[in-house]
């Protein structure tokens, strides 16, 4: 396609390298803003360069963090004996917004996926088993909440071994019919595991919807 | 939603001001600037910035242009004698991706919507009238490629009246069955328009595909 000017072609460049966004919508977007004010151009620019430029890491669970340490490793409310293990931040927010979770995490910042190049040494794994291993470390219980798919299921094998020297007891997170989900729409193998690791109605905690 | 940090919570907002874009999907692009490398942050936020600072208006056509006139005025190539009256900047891409047409443009900036608020004074329509009116004008045919919508005829019909004084002849972008659209799956008033609006088969013109 030809641009009537080389600025709006390299805003639709720019804006187009973005995941999801082709030419069309990226010219759409640079013309959207085309028609706002100055002032929200300049402050989403603002917003992306301070992003990118004044982010950091927590050093101890790798969450996304504007200090040192994050909000929950910092938190002396949550409960410091469970630490969930998941793929990225976004899973973070995720379990947060559940408000079921008290402990505390740890983000890997990615899966185990022979596929896309990524092996174990990419991942934020080596301080996990450090935490895990350190002598004033209070951690009873690893809960894996990784993806149900071949490459989630892989790491946490690859997980549970590495913590196998360690007496920490680890879990993963429950798989089976969504809640709401009709039995007939759903897949065989979701079916048939959720059969396979039924849950007795013993203890009071499991028979709730 | 509760974001882990200050700066990602703003870049979000900020990102999903835009059309089409929701929050979950703007933490998924701020996610993603921060997985690359922070020169493509800086160059996305600079295009913009200069986008939005530096871009100017055609004065004649009101199209897109880095310079005072855009480049289709400027041409000597063009033909002077037809103008081609578009709602937008898209349409004048989309018409010239074409290669059908070889004359001039007038972008009227919107079309005439009762519903949204636009009256002819919000368009580009008294610039339309003096270039037409203009004692060096050699404009002799004015195209109106308007959308095929209530609003678009309104514009169409309130423009052609506006014309009415000037010896120029008025035509407008052929309705019909898209190339390679299917008898039976086209819309009744698109399909009875297209039977009321036949075209002859005897300047050798029409007839081809």
């Amino acid at each position: 396609m030809e641009y009537p000017s080389k600025l709006i072609e390299q805003a639709v460049e720019e804006i187009a390298k973005l995941p999801g966004i082709g030419r069309k919508t990226a010219l759409r977007l640079a013309l959207h803003m085309l028609r706002q004010n100055p002032d929200y151009t300049e402050g989403l620019a603002e917003a992306l360069t301070r992003l990118r430029k004044d982010i950091r890491y927590c050093k101890q669970c790798h969450n996304i963090s504007d200090k040192e340490f994050c909000s929950i490793c910092e938190s002396h409310r949550r409960d410091v004996s469970t630490l969930c293990v998941v793929e990225n931040i976004q899973d973070v927010m995720a379990i947060e917004n559940t408000s079921q979770y008290q402990g505390k995490y740890h983000v890997l910042g990615g899966i185990i996926s022979p596929v896309a190049g990524i092996g174990p040494e990419e991942l934020n794994l080596e301080s996990l088993i450090a935490r895990v291993a350190a002598v004033e470390s209070e951690i009873k219980e690893i809960i894996l909440a990784l993806p149900a798919t071949m490459e989630g299921d892989t790491t946490s094998f690859y997980i549970r071994r590495k913590l196998e020297p360690y007496s920490v007891s680890v879990s993963t997170i429950a798989r089976g019919i969504p809640v709401g989900g009709e039995l007939e729409y759903t897949d065989e193998i979701t079916l048939g595991r959720s059969i396979l690791m039924r849950t007795k109605y013993t203890d009071g905690s499991a028979g709730t919807a």
